[in-house]
């Protein structure tokens, strides 16, 4: 008998790729959706804002789509949100901090709530369906982690999330260690793990480490200190805060989005600051430089957020002496170095002391990713019988795998997969058989989808070469040329250095008006294939570029 | 009196940047320029090919101008030579080894070989007009580097070119450390030095430290052998050969630049392959795998180069199978890494082994540039009165001051420059007060300086939001529409997606027209204005997108 009663495991995002997460757990007619993230783009997709992942498979399935389970805040995680609600009105599920960035992001979109927010914590069960879900507590560079366990008639499932094991957290921030192992014992069929930092051997170092040196740069300093980390890093922020506090310093925060995040971190408990500590932006310079302390954004080198401007001294409301003190407590992700830098060389120029590079020689940044030590520790935990490594590029998903057949996992039982690639699971085997759709899906400005590769060759090309329009009019009966060529040049080559070029341009579309005017023909498609042709060629011999070549006719 | 016997130093190119280094000495009537390099654009120069410095200082002067002496053959030593001998015709002063590359790259460009090119050594003595020159050796990645003593009658000039300490040098690349050190002991008023590692501490690794390392993983291999690195890393190249030597391993060369600058390297003495070693690309196939080597070009993740194409399969002559071994033996440069760590994917689902990381974690690479504790030798070895930090972006250069003073520059004796800045020395009393003109030249193409900020805007607004163009014919007599608008649109948004967003732009085009039509008034400028205006504002409210709107007016 065909059954449909089959536990299916994919990922539309975050495979092969750091960002854009979304794992689905499907059990006969039930779906659990785990995240639901964006992914920035790299500078080849011009003009792209954000990329999230396509979600057809699920709009095609939503009648069974019984919740999106969200693990933790972070943009990779959260980013697809807004854009996923307008297609689909799924109840979501977090922990109270996640559910406040959730929030934000929904006000930042301007979308109306008729979305169910359900708060959950490490404790709560519930079913999905048959699919049975309970969590347990992880420790990450973000408060209020969840993994997830998914028990199915086939068998439990487990998601780690974003995990580091951190047994000095801040904030009461420890992972369920004690659960996880009960996880374990009790049987995992199938694990999926994050992968981000599996090349990097040893335990990722506590957050703690930060705290000393933090304490240490608070106390040397001698003008004002300005701070530069993610807001969302909750825990940092919590050891600024206290450096400040020991070394006298009232604070400030630049940003929205440190504003806003650090808002939500107060009100929710994830995060004290003594009343009377914080000050407004505008009482800066009101206070003697030893006397103030500032958490900005932009530690990524975000041209338009706080240190960025701050740098060029095109900050409103604060400004950067000789003397001053900048912490970068953030690494740069991989593509950020440039930017980062180019705000390190104008943070000298204006004299500031500034204290940046890795972590581990600075002290300022410890990673929120498990080393291979925690992976494997996550993989001895869980013992799992089948395991799918998530969350990272080719390179981090193969070295995760060598982790867990390093720790028992049988060669053959580790599953590299792709976006779309399907694992099915029957009778307690897993088989990665068959495929659905799954890719990119570009937002530029208010449009989703609506740019593609067509789109974003002809950008290439307009980036590249620049483009000539030769606008001819001809007359419909007698096929003779009534106007121009009239041609407009952009982003080719300055007009004053191309009378020459243009005019032997304007000759060469005259001609070939004229020789298919000699045919007997009103092919307009022909005469642009000829314009193209000849006036690319004479371009291209004369500049070694290859501008877009539009040629518009007109008949009158 | 007012005299011109003036000792004048400043950099054409290569301060707060790594790249297009350029430097020149003027005594009097007589000019020495030091390097003419280029600079590879990062991605906001949309286009463009290269950069190399804005020379118009020299051909306003290059009655004067004696020579240029290129210190080694790095792209940024001597990218610009080709450029810069289209408009100046001066006859260039290098060693052998850097020569030889010199002509390979006017090969290249297909120059006429009217320039003299002389070879020097590090015992050359030249007087240039007033300017005596002479040289010590140094040592760096790459053979053969000079750098250059200036002896003017206001006192002796320091160019230390790139270098490191290694005093356990490949191929004997040893520095001239005691001709330093009576350079110094002779006094020198100005030393320049190179500043790129100015931000790390210790002493660069010799490197020595790559051979173990290299045979070690030549010996543990069973399938074939394929090393990346810069072609022009000869010494590296060396023990690459050594280690072949000695695992019985032939050895094939990949991409262009390897075999030409291999080739150079063999013919002027400063690589020694042994007889029968080498073979052909179209050999590798038929010897078993462990009896083969390759050296390949392609470090940086170039997507053209060979190791980009062996990694995705699209290289004829060669092939990764399971199990071959891949060694990167070089970092990557900042803003290469992505390109890179995509190579590194795509190796690893070959299923090759690949050795990739930092130099201190795989040991196969070594900067060539000294680090912290072989700048202060250098500074110590010259004692200079005054000191010039070059080659650097400006938190390099910062520290490179600080490590100056640490060993005795007095404070006020070093010029952080800029590109352009004069620094001026009269009776042995430097001053930094004037500026001549210095910048980026673009190459786009064939086109040198043809491409500025307007062009570069362009591109960069069609490159996304991509364009629409509309083109309307108006009758000459009554100014009414007789066709059109025709509406044209690329990189915009896909055309399916956008038929009811034209439809209104074409209703928008029409209403300008007649409200002008109404008016008396045949200023087309002011329809294009509103056009613009009009279309604009409603395309920007429906799409968040700033497209480039072009109208075009045709008369009739």
């Amino acid at each position: 008998m065909q059954t449909t009663e089959n536990l299916s495991i994919f990922a539309l995002g975050g495979i092969n790729e750091i960002g854009k997460n979304m794992y689905v757990i499907q059990y006969a007619d039930d779906i659990v959706i785990i995240d639901c993230g964006g992914k920035f783009p790299d500078e080849s997709l011009l003009g792209i804002d954000l990329i999230i992942p396509d979600i057809s498979y699920l709009e095609e399935n939503k009648a069974k789509i019984r919740a999106l389970v969200v693990t933790h805040g972070h943009e990779d995680h959260i980013g697809g949100i807004p854009y996923f609600l307008r297609k689909l009105n799924v109840p979501i599920y977090a922990t109270a901090f996640t559910l406040g960035l959730i929030e934000l992001k929904l006000d930042e979109h301007k979308l109306k709530r008729d979305t169910k927010l359900i708060q959950i914590d490490s404790k709560t069960e519930i079913e999905f369906g048959k699919i049975k879900t309970s969590f347990f507590k992880t420790n990450h560079s973000i408060p209020d982690c969840l993994g997830i366990v998914l028990h199915t008639p086939e068998g439990n499932v487990v998601h780690t999330g974003d995990f580091k094991f951190d047994l000095t957290p801040m904030n009461n921030q420890y992972s369920d260690i004690h659960k996880m192992a009960e996880i374990g014992n009790k049987g995992v069929l199938v694990l999926l793990s994050e992968s981000t930092n599996a090349e990097r051997p040893g335990l990722t170092p506590s957050e703690r480490m930060v705290e000393d040196h933090m304490l240490e740069a608070f106390t040397k300093a001698s003008g004002k200190i300005f701070v530069s980390t993610f807001a969302s890093n909750v825990n940092r922020v919590q050891q600024v805060v206290e450096a400040a506090m020991k070394t006298n310093r009232k604070l400030a925060l630049l940003g929205r989005s440190m504003v806003n995040i650090v808002s939500v971190a107060i009100e929710r408990g994830y995060l004290t600051i003594p009343d009377g500590m914080l000050m407004e932006a505008q009482e800066i310079d009101k206070l003697s430089s030893e006397k103030v302390a500032i958490l900005c954004t932009g530690s990524q080198g975000e041209p338009n957020a706080a240190l960025a401007r701050l740098a060029t001294g095109n900050y409103r409301d604060a400004a950067i002496y000789p003397g001053d003190t900048v912490i970068l407590a953030a690494s740069p992700i991989p593509g950020n170095e440039r930017n980062v830098s180019s705000i390190i060389d104008n943070l000298f120029q204006l004299e500031a002391k500034v204290i940046y590079g890795s972590g581990s020689t600075t002290g300022m940044h410890v990673s929120g990713h498990g080393y291979q030590e925690d992976l494997k520790l996550m993989l001895t935990l869980m013992k799992p019988t089948y395991f799918i490594p998530i969350h990272g590029e080719y390179r981090m998903l193969h070295h995760h795998r060598l982790l867990a057949e390093s720790v028992g996992v049988e060669k053959g039982n580790t599953f590299i997969i792709q976006n779309g690639d399907v694992v099915d699971v029957q009778n307690k085997v897993a088989r990665k058989t068959r495929k659905i759709p799954a890719g990119d899906t570009y937002i530029d400005g208010m449009g989703v989808g609506d740019v593609g590769e067509i789109v974003l060759r002809d950008r290439k090309q307009l980036s590249e070469d620049g483009m000539l329009v030769m606008v001819i009019t001809i007359n419909k009966v007698d096929r003779k040329l009534i106007s121009g060529p009239d041609i407009i040049t952009r982003g080719f080559v300055y007009a004053r250095n191309a009378d020459d070029l243009l005019k032997e341009v304007n000759k060469r579309v005259k001609k070939t008006v004229e020789e298919l005017q000699a045919e007997d023909t009103r092919q307009w498609n022909i005469m642009k294939q000829n314009i193209k042709k000849s006036v690319g060629q004479y371009l291209f011999a004369q500049t070694r570029r290859r501008p877009m070549i539009l040629p518009i006719i007109i008949e009158i």
